[in-house]
């Protein structure tokens, strides 16, 4: 009887043992093609049937359809370099690049190494852009090998490495073409009867914004100093007490223009790489003192922050939509659109009170609600002869909509009355320490492309 | 006798000959080290006592006292590099650097190979800019040996070479600091009582101009289409009818600064490397229908003509003057100097017609006249956290004087009534064809600092 039960026994732990090595040789063989040399990084399996990226389908804002573009660098090296991103994993184009997997794609054959910007990449050209999107499709596809580029260290996880400016841009402009903002302004500043100015209609306005303050996503923004009139009519040099933002959609100037040879409005949309999300952070009270006649200045200048995931036209091209209508038409030529199309791209604004540890969501509005389309932006911007160059960023002026805002102004009427950030905190304008969060994506029929976001927290003023 | 007169004939003949074959040997000895091996410049015997290169005292723009710098490009080679400027000889940078003259001089070893903007060299700091500038005077003084500089091509002849912009620009902020130009514009279009907006005695008022369309002296400038209002109050799309120029300073940014910290007043000036001389095209037209709210766009946007030569704030040492004090006194303390300079430099604008081949001066008008020192325009800018980058531009706005103006919309009265150009020909505005020159300089005790010329001739408007 012991005998037999040291036998059963035996037996017994020898397939107990067999399994276990059998379930670890299956595991193991999974595992050993995602086990990078280098930094050791473990890949789940994918079950997404898009990607051999793992992630959640409907819920990233980086599946395989979106490859977004931005610049990099990891904690190791701490060099800038070009990249993209699937799910939660960023991927290093420069190291692609060098090991050949784009040979023959572009013109150019060094596009992304040493550079820190996309900017050369931009250069390239259309078709340069379209190539590279389906090699990468192509090379994380379900059924992809990534022993080799997990060897060459290509793939990092996103919560490991820093985000930087995906483009060096020259020119910022900033557009005021939300028809629903510019009348709640101008409602609150002149009354309803005289809420849009007279050229409003006619033309996209615009003004040139300061390209040197721009910083990306994450980067603290000091509260700026400067000139503020009071309601007694006493001026006074203090910090801002209205500081604002400014939900906005940047479009990414991919293909530069001539000096003094305007873009036809047919043509405007070949000139977009594609798009990012700006917060274009406004001190209301230094705005109100000092915009006649020359316009904003000091108000934005101190910063302006920019998402680092350019998503691209292309990816983008599931959500295109056509505009409304546009009434009145504009009379002048270069303006006429026969189809004018957007994109519909939501936008949502989130507040974190510095009290709080939860960010509350305070607005959605969307990109399809304005009131010009980027098109006419780029023909009116070029109709004098202004030319645009490669990183350029044509900003779309804040986004309010029908019955949703997209800034403090708006919300609080100027600071005329409090607004309910999540249950217990209010605010009339931001405080220190507040961070302001927009997130941005599109969503069809299961498809989901994002933009990440674009967040920055407010840092004390200098002391005067 | 026959015999007797031969004779004296050959030794007058020999006499003669010799006399001559002197002569020769000696303009031969002269000349030979001003013989370039490559190509073949003759540089005459200069007789200033200032420089081995010839120029005439207090008439050259350029003596060796000014030492401007700018970028040239032979027509040889034509390629853009780092030159200065004596009287009417160029000098290349690039190669007096590459030969070692410079060794030593600066932390950086390379500032002018390679480089086709002077940021490099502006990069270096003022340590470095002020010890290249003492060795070129050296380089150059009177008892300077040309042979070798001659043998290395490093001397060009002006006329045979073509100039470039001296710098890269990202950031071109254009101010509004002259009060006798607010004064005339207000009370043109607000009338005399309310001339000056409330802001402007407290700050100094900016735009953020387009430093894509910056140009430098020479380009031709296309006449801008866009949105006009006609006095009927009807809005129309057509060619710009009121093109003007404004005659501008601009100071050339050396030291960068960071962002969200202030530039103290005190310190403002250590940021600036050298001025140039700008023309601000303007299209009054465009601008009085566009600007509001948010300031001039394409009414400006479309060209900006600098100087090509940046004259050191050294090489204007001689030339600073206290300014006058300012009234009011600005309340707020940033803008607040116990000793306010600015410095003494005199600009004409001239226009030539396209009817005419002479130029006729419009006006003279002088840097000393603004309100606002250029030290107070830094504090303000980077009062609230804009950041300074090398090669910026901070435009002056156009100078006007008590009794003469810098645009043609004071001279002319918003085109009320006409200018006399020269003899025979009359302006409301510039015309087709029109060239429209700047020059400047510094004057005093003989000694004469200047710029050179800012020029532009103005092109067709494209067909609508």
């Amino acid at each position: 009887m012991a005998i037999e039960f040291l036998k059963l026994s035996i037996i017994s732990s020898a397939i107990t043992a067999l399994t276990f090595y059998l379930i670890g040789l299956i595991i193991y063989c999974e595992d050993i093609e995602k086990l990078a040399t280098n930094n050791s990084l473990i890949i789940p399996k994918s079950t997404n049937g898009e990607s051999v990226i793992p992630y959640n389908k409907g819920e990233t804002d980086f599946p395989i359809q979106n490859i977004p573009f931005g610049i990099f660098s990891d904690q190791g090296t701490q060099r800038k370099r070009p990249c993209t991103r699937i799910g939660g994993y960023v991927i290093d184009l420069e190291i692609l690049e060098q090991n050949n997997y784009f040979l023959g794609l572009c013109t150019q054959s060094n596009m992304f190494a040493g550079a820190t910007t996309l900017n050369p990449f931009l250069q390239s050209g259309p078709n340069c852009w379209h190539l590279i999107r389906i090699t990468l499709i192509k090379l994380f596809s379900p059924q992809a090998e990534l022993t080799n580029l997990l060897r060459l260290n290509v793939i990092h996880n996103f919560e490991s490495v820093s985000m930087s400016l995906p483009v060096y841009t020259r020119s910022f402009t900033d557009f005021y073409s939300s028809r629903y903002h510019a009348v709640n302004v101008g409602t609150l500043f002149r009354g309803p009867q005289n809420a849009l100015n007279p050229n409003w209609e006619e033309m996209p306005i615009a003004y040139n914004g300061r390209a040197s303050s721009l910083v990306v996503s994450g980067t603290g923004v000091r509260r700026p100093n400067g000139q503020v009139k009071g309601t007694d009519g006493q001026v006074q040099y203090k910090a801002s007490e209205k500081l604002d933002f400014e939900v906005e959609i940047a479009a990414v100037i991919g293909k530069a223009s001539e000096i003094g040879m305007p873009v036809k409005i047919k043509e405007a949309m070949e000139h977009v790489f594609g798009f990012v999300m700006l917060n274009d952070w406004s001190a209301r009270d230094i705005q109100q003192w000092e915009y006649v006649p020359l316009g904003p200045f000091n108000s934005k200048n101190f910063a302006t922050t920019i998402s680092p995931w350019i998503v691209t036209i292309e990816a983008l091209q599931p959500f295109m939509v056509e505009m409304e209508s546009q009434q009145p038409v504009p009379f002048a030529s270069y303006l006429k659109q026969s189809f004018s199309h957007t994109f519909d791209i939501n936008l949502k604004v989130y507040l974190k009170p510095h009290q709080s540890h939860q960010p509350a969501l305070l607005s959605t509005v969307n990109y399809r609600d304005l009131h010009w389309s980027l098109a006419q932006q780029l023909a009116h911007l070029t109709v004098s002869g202004a030319n645009l160059e490669i990183g350029d960023l044509i900003g779309s002026g804040t986004i309010s909509g029908a019955e949703q805002v997209g800034s403090m102004l708006e919300m609080s009427k100027n600071g005329g009355i409090a607004v309910k950030v999540g249950e217990d905190v209010e605010r009339k304008w931001i405080e220190d320490g507040d961070q302001v969060v927009i997130k941005g994506y599109s969503e069809k029929q299961g498809l989901r492309i994002g933009f990440g976001e674009c967040s920055g927290q407010i840092i004390q003023s200098l002391l005067i």
